[in-house]
């Protein structure tokens, strides 16, 4: 697990103990939701004793509020790698890539927690829609009307078809549990999605 | 509030106390989840003893069962009130029934606590999946292929590619509670969507 190197003075113990509380924290709380989570049982998940995840974080919101701003932090990353894959991948290569991220193993239960807790913590299921799929949608808007054989007219709007064509069927799925599909599916839905895309964006004179 | 007639010999007050009891626990767990549920202040709420829903129901566990089972009922009717109507309203009726079903402050609600509780029941949220969306969108696909100026040739994935085009961003967005939109811009975005659907979905000759 990497360990960021300290900021200057401070003590290399604490780095590492609060980069080990905040995995073993993740996991715990993506277990058993905010109410449902032990500061004992988690301690103890981390190896670290429940004095010293007070001493560090003070409490359970304090605790659950660094836990979901990195979460999205790190959403917001991957966020950032498929806005920045779109000017190369194409449209196929991009849906591929935005099923894969929104269908894993890590996104589909920040997901679920998020929602799950948006009535108790809304300004940080907030910070993820505006972080992570707002981001998505927002360079979609940008990098659309600018693909050959495309006419787009109504940015925001084609977006979120584009997005909603490639991912929303199998997302809704999953946030309720639903047996994921296998990858090979998953990316058979994708482009498909792709395929209804550019068939409803088609230029004239390209159209089916 | 509607309440049932009391089965053969059943006591009517016992009726009337599950009718109201029923009602004050779907907007306790509502508002705190399973897990923040209390039943001494759910019985307050709801203007009976603690006692009287210990009686009936036994415990909060069974009590919560039977309020999502009412619950996934209710949306089971909906969704067969929308399957109906597929044969006489046309896709653009159904969208704006669609939006305003899915983005109505009875199902929103529930779908974030069906989210949120899914790893605690995942029968019901496997149930609320199967007999409400599951059921809208096996429906959309029974009935696209018989609509004239369409091309359907896999009426599963085109029935999710409607849905989705119609409701998957406001719908997403209402989930994390991102405000949510006014019913002209909801009804808007779903005729939008109706519209790109029928020119993906466009039969030869009807393209654009």
């Amino acid at each position: 697990m990497p360990v960021r190197p300290p900021a200057t003075g401070e003590d290399p113990r604490i780095v590492r103990s609060r980069a080990i509380i905040l995995a073993a924290a993740h996991d715990h709380f993506v277990a058993h939701g905010y109410l449902g989570a032990n500061i004992d049982a988690l301690a103890e998940e981390a190896g670290v004793s429940k004095r010293t995840v007070y001493n560090i974080y003070g409490g359970k919101e304090e605790l659950f509020r660094a836990v979901l701003d990195r979460a999205i932090g790190i959403a917001e990353e991957f966020s950032r790698e498929l806005a920045d894959a779109m000017a190369t991948v194409g449209l196929e290569g991009l849906a591929v890539r935005l099923v894969r991220v929104l269908l894993s193993d890590r996104v589909v239960p920040l997901r679920r927690l998020l929602i799950g807790e948006s009535r108790r913590f809304p300004e940080l299921a907030a910070a993820y829609y505006d972080r992570a799929p707002g981001l998505v949608m927002r360079t979609l808007a940008e990098h659309l009307p600018t693909l050959p054989g495309l006419r787009i007219d109504d940015p925001d709007t084609a977006a979120a078809h584009f997005a909603f064509l490639v991912v929303g069927a199998p997302l809704d799925r999953a946030m309720f549990g639903e047996q994921r599909l296998g990858d090979t599916e998953l990316e058979r839905a994708a482009l498909a999605g792709v395929a209804a895309f550019r068939r409803a964006y088609a230029a004239a004179g390209n159209g089916p």
